[in-house]
């Protein structure tokens, strides 16, 4: 291998890891969307998946379970009778404030362009 | 439901469409590691397998076919003997250049943050 490429291939692999990290994270069908409908206000498990077309209430106790192991949600037991669960953001969900708008303006021309065309 | 609810469940769900057509394309394992690749300058199939690990030739021809119909790559062959094939970035695949860095800068922080200390 000539050294020249050899230091592409090492300039790319370093730029690929921390995508790769970001995307293990939130590249599921729906960690984005549970994120994105608690940032709105959504607290309580029903109004969640109200919000969220299509999630079963099996798939998003799951992933609600994995977003709190990263830090990505905060769950809050009351200790009231009833007692009360709330979900709510983390300072770390909302530093994907960034990612998720840039996805969002992505996703906008996207439809215009290709997905809009083929339908 | 309350007129509140409903406001704040369809301010929810136009946000996420356009998230969801993003991830809808680029939310794979693969997909953003090859554009990235690419990017880097990587233009024939086999610079493009060596630099992202772990990706096997059947999977990359795939993608790459995924990609090229989504108007994410340009794949040009050339009229010469042997037949010489290349990749490389269309404007559409450059316009998502912010949400790699969105998702390069999250991604850092979250190895930092979260998977720093698991390790």
């Amino acid at each position: 291998m000539k050294l020249e490429e050899e230091h592409s291939h090492t300039e790319c692999r370093s730029s690929l890891i921390p995508v790769r990290d970001a995307l293990d994270v939130i590249a599921g069908k729906w960690k984005l969307q549970i994120i994105i409908s608690i940032s709105k206000g959504n607290k309580r498990f029903r109004d969640i998946e109200k919000s969220i077309p299509k999630i079963t209430s099996k798939v998003l106790a799951k992933e609600l379970k994995d977003l709190e192991q990263h830090q990505l949600i905060k769950r809050t037991v009351s200790n009231t009778s009833p007692v009360l669960v709330e979900y709510t953001p983390t300072p770390h969900s909302e530093s994907l404030e960034d990612v998720i708008h840039a996805l969002h303006a992505w996703g906008t021309i996207h439809r215009k362009k290709i997905i809009g065309k083929q339908e």
